[in-house]
């Protein structure tokens, strides 16, 4: 019988932020792709477009018109999926059907005046005034509500509805089941390993550098053991650090170079706007704010969907969906392809 | 302050057989949109194409060709995610970095010989025998696998790679993700109530009829009130089932019947060939058969992704990956739109 190589051999690793299985079939990569291609990513966007209603200077849904503003820029959504004062369904419920309150704020936050340009064209010191922003919204939205999630969706092919450079922030009276599992998983490994999970595991990845993609002082990327999608990545801190106001200026700075430098690579990789869908995780906020929440480690997770080219995405369907997530090449082999890129962005070189 | 409407403000709903909740924000429908337009599924499809690796008398990626079938058509995955002898990475392993051996088979069954046909436009005779087909292929698998995943992915918006009606089957030595918390859940449930979950829970949508679809002397389709896809349904046997094979001859010839009635149904919704991914959920196989598995009950999942026409999809990205499912209309709205569709398949009517 041949020795088990994780290229050739389909196996299961196990993913201790969300306490489940992915199977890694790798030389599944060989079988030819007849299914669908998609558009690749609009690359003609104009810089400004007056009916657009991310755009400086435009009117939106609700009849306000934005302000010439040249950095960031934030907004309440105009079609909100939490509302904050939505009426209560009630508590007596039977227990096959169960309902509770869901209390919130939907907010945008452009990220630049520009149409055409993206988190890995703009420079560092633009990037820093986003993260900064990111800060201000935990401390102003965490103080009422107990998770606050920002993300983003880039590209059409992630359902993101516009161009313009933006992200969202979707504030909760709960705890989201994907905060409730990652709370969970970090709480049961610092109570049996005595070390939180996600300062043990950067700890580990940096040491071994199989997985790494980039790395500075203060942060550290890798396409995680566990990774589900097939250029997934992970972003650390190196220090133990709870939330994204908790960082200092020069960790702000830090992480500002890191993601032009990641985002860059992932422009490069196939030559296109990456699409992707990334948010940030840190420790619950709200009443979560008075407790002990040291098991916790900020991150931020990205999940990209290409798989082989610009034009061919990985399907999370049948199997994924009803079964167990599968994966396509292994974490090793798709952090490999990222760390070979280089880091001056395509468009700047053919330019 | 207004009284609690589902249509109006948005709330949580508790999913039983997977321990989580969904977001309904139904308001959500009335925010236009200008994100991606997919492809209308092909209409115009051969009924047979040599060159087709499923159609009958074809060659394929192995050299060996297929037969001139009539019916139903079996053959082995060319390029299997899971293969009956991959060797074991070990078990010696840090909690990180856990890693464990997956074995298995990669089924594909064709459902008709001819290319420009679905299962809705089958004749109830001609779904029978795939169902008689799904029934042996779980005593088959099941003998030696713990799970046997048989499921359908139809469309290219759903990864389908082939036009080819069929669907695949997938047994793994493992017990899945999506089996494992289905198992977990049922369990509980039995422990807690004295009654199989999902019989319960058929009765009571039986007799409130609100979610229901379609119903006969033996089965059930509903909207399940935790749906988390636009028009995802839910379809029970009314009676106690733990597997496909324990049905009877009446029983499979009337999940031909409701099978027809659904996908007719879902077909007129937005007059195109559906896009979903199906699958089948019994009890456990293998070492299991042996074992008192009573808190089970048989059921089949349809998830479509489709939710304003046949061009706009709902896209499960940021928000509900990193944080919490989410969906646009209410299980009961899905529901009713469905139930009011004809029951004659639009294709039928036009000719
Ligand atoms: O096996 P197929 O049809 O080539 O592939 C399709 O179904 C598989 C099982 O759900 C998925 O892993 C693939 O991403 C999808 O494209
Ligand atoms: O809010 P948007 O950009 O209009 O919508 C997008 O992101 C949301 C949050 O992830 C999703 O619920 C939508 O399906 C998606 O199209």
């Amino acid at each position: 019988k041949p020795t088990f190589d994780p290229k050739e051999h389909q196996h299961l690793r196990y993913n201790p932020l969300r306490d489940s299985w992915v199977l890694v079939s790798a030389h599944r990569m060989k079988r030819p792709w007849k299914g669908q291609v998609e558009k690749p990513p609009e690359d003609n966007i104009p810089r400004h477009d007056p009916h657009n209603p991310l755009c400086p200077g435009s009117v939106r849904a609700n009849g306000q018109v934005n302000p010439e503003y040249d950095s960031t820029f934030m907004f309440d959504n105009d079609f909100p999926a939490l509302q904050p004062d939505a009426p209560d369904p009630g508590s007596d419920h039977h227990p096959l059907f169960q309902s509770k309150a869901a209390r919130g704020v939907c907010k945008v936050m452009c990220f630049h005046p520009r149409s055409d340009i993206t988190l890995p064209l703009m420079t560092p010191a633009e990037i820093r005034k986003v993260i900064d922003k990111w800060a201000d919204l935990i401390v102003e939205l965490g103080a009422e509500y107990t998770w606050v999630q920002i993300f983003e969706n880039k590209g059409a092919m992630m359902g993101c509805s516009n161009p313009h450079p933006h992200c969202q922030v979707w504030a909760s009276n709960f705890l989201p089941n994907e905060a409730a599992l990652a709370e969970r998983c970090q709480r049961d490994f610092l109570q049996k390993h005595g070390e939180p999970l996600l300062v043990q595991y950067a700890r580990m990845e940096a040491q071994a550098q199989e997985r790494v993609v980039v790395e500075n002082e203060h942060w550290l990327v890798v396409v995680p053991y566990w990774a589900t999608w097939p250029f997934q990545t992970l972003l650390l801190p190196r220090r133990h650090v709870l939330r994204l106001p908790d960082l200092t200026a020069q960790e702000r700075d830090s992480l500002a170079s890191i993601m032009k430098r990641l985002l860059t690579k992932y422009d490069n990789l196939f030559e296109v706007s990456f699409p992707y869908s990334m948010g940030w995780h840190g420790a619950p906020t709200g009443s979560h704010l008075q407790e002990d929440m040291s098991h916790w480690q900020l991150h931020a997770h990205y999940y990209p969907p290409l798989l082989r080219s610009a034009t061919i995405r990985k399907f999370m369907v049948g199997y994924e969906m009803l079964a167990n997530e599968q994966r396509d090449l292994t974490p090793e082999q798709a952090a490999e392809q990222l760390r070979k890129l280089g880091e001056e962005h395509y468009k700047m070189k053919k330019t």
